[in-house]
Parts: C-alpha cells; structure tokens; sequence
C-alpha cells in the first residue's frame, strides 16, 4: 500500500478533502479514477486514505504528465462533480519530490 | 482538518506507514510528536489520517527546518523506537511545494 517509486527527483500531487455527507456515487467514480490515472503516462503510483479527512498522494514522472492528468476529459467531470456535489473542501499541492528513504531498507 | 499553509513555494515531508499491532505507546507519542513538530521553526501544518496505510504530511518552510526537526532530540527517540517497535514499514519522501489552489476559493 505503500507506493514503489522510483529514485526521486518526480512529481507527487497531493489532495486533501473533506467530503460532504452521503455517498451519491462518490465511491464508484473514486474506483473508476484510480484505475484511469494507472493508465495515464508517466503514471508512478498512488497513496490513499481517508477517515474524516482524506488523503490521496499520487506520483508522477514529469509535471507535463500531471498537466494531462488534469485535462483528461472523465477526470475533468469528476472534477467538476466533486465541487458541486462530492467535497466540501479540497486542497492540491503540485509538489517535487527532491529525496526519499524508507524502512526496512535505506536509512538516512 | 486541511492545513492552512502559505503561498508556495514551501516544503512537506510525506510519511507514509504501515502499524504494527499494538499501541504500545504509539499513540502517546504520536501526540506529543505532533504537539513538539508545532513548536519548532518553520513549521506550517500538519495533516494526518489512518485506515491501515497511514500518511502524515507535515509542511515546513524550509530544507533547513526538516533537517533540524529530524535531529529533535525527542524525535530522534521516536524514530528509533518506530523502527524498532512501531512500524512494519515506512517511506519518507521530502518533497518541494511548487504550486497549489484549493475549493472553495482559488480555482486552477
């Protein structure tokens, strides 16, 4: 659950959000985006939780790839709809990620 | 719950992680991390979830100031001790905020 990335330097974007109540196909559009950005090029991984605030990390080769994520036209919808109907908040940082190290494994 | 971070550019340590079982003190220190991270300079917000995978972004200022708070003495104890105790497995990624909006407010 932990996502493989590569050696760093590459791109994450992160995106806070506070849902609104009730379901009203959030689920199923959520399913559906996870798998239609894993076909996306430059497409590195992702990291998701939520419990109350939720929290989706996914990672990207090149800021050019995060661009045409962005414009891909179901992920454009479910953009919208997450405004009108799904968040109550949202943030997204476009962040690079400069270094990386984990356990078991690399120290520093 | 979303953290109210300044204009970019800026700094966020990515935590990601996976438990143990057990507390094990695990979320006493949690706490006291938390509380003791607020306190040190540069530091911009926190935001933190769990189900299974757990992520902690904490947002700083500068390369510097998450240098200095790894070597926090209480922090350098809870790191060994998370290795030793708390976690089964983690990954630390230093990343550099280049861009962010957020809803309601700044569209992008």
């Amino acid at each position: 659950m932990i996502a493989a990335t590569p050696k760093p330097p590459y791109y994450a974007v992160i995106f806070s959000s506070m849902r609104t109540a009730g379901d009203q196909g959030y689920g199923r559009m959520a399913e559906h985006m996870e798998e239609l950005a894993a076909q996306q090029p430059g497409y590195l991984g992702v990291e998701s939780v939520r419990d109350g605030l939720g929290i989706t990390i996914s990672y990207w080769a090149s800021l050019e790839d995060i661009r045409n994520w962005k414009r891909q036209v179901d992920h454009w919808e479910a953009q919208k709809k997450g405004r009108s109907t799904w968040y109550s908040a949202y943030k997204v940082r476009i962040c690079k990620v400069e270094r990386d190290y984990e356990f078991p494994g690399t120290e520093s």
